[in-house]
């Protein structure tokens, strides 16, 4: 059976993933009269008296809402709230099997930014934090940054960053393979998407100093007129310095690293050829690459990621999202940001020494069991290194006190 | 220990009362490529051509969002969002234990009925339902209206509704025992909250033509300038025909049935002397009734029933909510409607034969196994005879196949 329709089936049998369970005793009167009416006045009053409480006496310490709007779902973009759920649902239930986080499925009938905002913002008392998924590009950035001003509690679009921090550690490992230095390397980066623009921003705030971005119409530069957005915009004002002008194929050439997150077969081996000697390449298009690995090898490129489980170095968000998310909830975070994404980068590159570093393995499994509490624990320091943690765990508790 | 410093610390050890947990299999890659990507394309795609499919492929037909803005908590009032979520968790809780329906606390940041309407509306592609729960009058009167009228999954106000069927149940087999026919009684209700309101309106479906009900300025009669408001002035055109006036103790004279949804005290013994032989009393203020049971027997009252589980006859929402809510889902209504109501009534009542009926027995207790099962086919089946039902479920494979 084809794993299209066994995936059917399973969802058929099991009706969906997720189980709301219960985990205070229930069983007899005394039981409901502690976990419910009339014990639990008590928990409501003290909550009532200092709202930070509700972290002790409730599940909002523990529970994400994995919200999106439908716009964006995997390959099959636009299909509605509706069909999402099931990714959704299984992003909730990798939250819990890989971090024990409660996390529930909250797909919403708009599509209008201003009332996701506005409908997220009023589910606060209820949810720990907000992990936004699978919602279209350019509304997803609006969306984050709203909520991220406005809420006091994490919200992350794993779209944008999840792709982005796993990238990023790869990258960090690939170069030390081939002995570049961040701040020298040329990196073009191909599909002005959410997770484009993530890695863009991310890249820079780690030293990459040239880096040029290009979408269907070719580099996008300051000035260009066809096809730009508010966005495009913004990317052209910290990117491709030089203006440089042209198609993929003529902006690829003596780059060091390519990163895809356009199409399958965007990137071809001529294109390849024309690069930098010891080029890194990931190839992130799903289901298909932009380039398989055999070819961009063929081609001189040395070491390569895609997005799929069964070829070498897979960029797989569950490598960031639950030990990010894990960390924030363990400190009560306010906010995810830039110094906690980039202690992830650093977390996940840092898994693999030295040593064991090959081109087929510059990024950690996904099933590698060293990756949550790695990246928890450098999420926790770095919250509390920038003044978001709300709760202070002991240094001496974490597994990399360095 | 007393109970709420017992609750208190059980709440804080579990840190809440739910969990959500994985129920389809996620140990290896094969399971992820299954559960997520790149399986979990097929069932997003038949849902995207057949949105009723994500019935069968997702949590959604057994997902409950249990909504409050904590503005009626408990005996606690208007104590917010955040210091309601035990309450809320807890009737999540209840929701698993009682009728293996998955619910989540979905705890509002605003007061405007409005905004609740529309972030609740938005919720529909996730959820199978919505429970109100603790929403003051009269904003929860027009909340649930309007999520009635606009929405196609089931919306029920515990508060109002749940009371009103246990209440009515117990009143059905209290008035076997006192051999009174519902249509000659003299019913008179003290307490004009979303309780209060809804007990009438059953009521007078079930065929009381004499019925009074008391604030704390007295009888309420269509004219009556003093403390009204929209509902008061509803209830005045369907209650009271003959226009009386005066308090409680006025009115209750001669009354077969006092129903309390008001405070502590308000009925005393001298107002119960002047009601009419064999009287029926259902206190139910929370934790202290209108009346103790045995100052009420002393006055001359048959039967007393009260919100209490350490007196007997307890009128416990969880008698009906539950299975109401287990039918509803069964048969995926779009509504839970008067008839269904009315089914969870007379299954409630059924459910203590003649033989068993006594002064103190007229109720079911909350941990009486067969309550659900019955109201669930009951429900069930008003839910296919009117019209509401999208999915059919085979009379032979209901428990009361009449």
């Amino acid at each position: 059976m084809d794993l299209q329709k066994e995936s059917l089936l399973l969802h058929e049998k099991f009706k969906g993933k997720l189980s709301v369970d219960v985990k205070m005793p229930l069983n007899s009167m005394k039981d409901l009269s502690l976990a419910y009416s009339p014990g639990v006045a008590e928990p409501c009053r003290h909550i009532h008296d200092k709202p930070e409480k509700v972290y002790d006496y409730t599940i909002k310490g523990n529970l994400i809402a994995v919200v999106s709007d439908g716009t964006s779902v995997l390959g099959l973009g636009d299909i509605g709230p509706e069909a999402s759920m099931p990714v959704m649902e299984g992003k909730a239930a990798l939250f819990k099997a890989f971090a024990g986080i409660d996390a529930v499925p909250i797909c919403l009938g708009t599509k209008d930014p201003d009332e996701i905002i506005k409908t997220v913002k009023l589910l606060q008392p209820s949810f720990g934090g907000i992990n936004l998924e699978d919602i279209a590009a350019p509304n997803c950035f609006y969306i984050e940054e709203r909520l991220k001003q406005e809420m006091n509690i994490p919200v992350f679009h794993d779209d944008q960053h999840g792709t982005a921090i796993v990238t990023a550690a790869g990258l960090i490992n690939a170069l030390k393979l081939v002995n570049k230095k961040i701040a020298e390397i040329k990196v073009v980066i191909n599909g002005a998407g959410a997770a484009g623009i993530a890695i863009i921003k991310l890249l820079i705030n780690m030293g990459v100093k040239d880096v040029i971005m290009c979408d269907t119409k070719g580099a996008i530069y300051e000035g260009r007129q066809e096809r730009m957005n508010p966005i495009k915009e913004s990317v052209a004002k910290i990117t491709n310095k030089a203006k440089h002008q042209g198609l993929l194929e003529d902006i690829i050439a003596g780059a060091d690293v390519f990163i895809g997150v356009s199409s399958a077969g965007a990137l071809t081996k001529e294109m390849v050829q024309t690069m930098n000697r010891d080029s890194i390449i990931f190839a992130m298009a799903n289901p298909v690459p932009e380039i398989m690995p055999e070819d961009a090898k063929e081609a001189g490129a040395k070491i390569i990621g895609t997005g799929r489980s069964d070829l070498p170095n897979q960029v797989n968000n569950v490598l960031a999202l639950p030990g990010i998310f894990r960390g924030a909830l363990d400190v009560r975070a306010t906010d995810i940001n830039d110094e906690m994404k980039m202690a992830a980068v650093d977390a996940i590159a840092g898994l693999i020494d030295c040593s064991e570093l090959s081109p087929e393995y510059v990024i950690p499994g996904p099933l590698d069991s060293r990756v949550v509490p790695a990246v928890r624990d450098a999420v926790v320091k770095a919250a509390q290194e920038t003044g978001v943690a709300r709760k202070e765990i002991l240094k001496s508790t974490l597994v990399n006190q360095s």
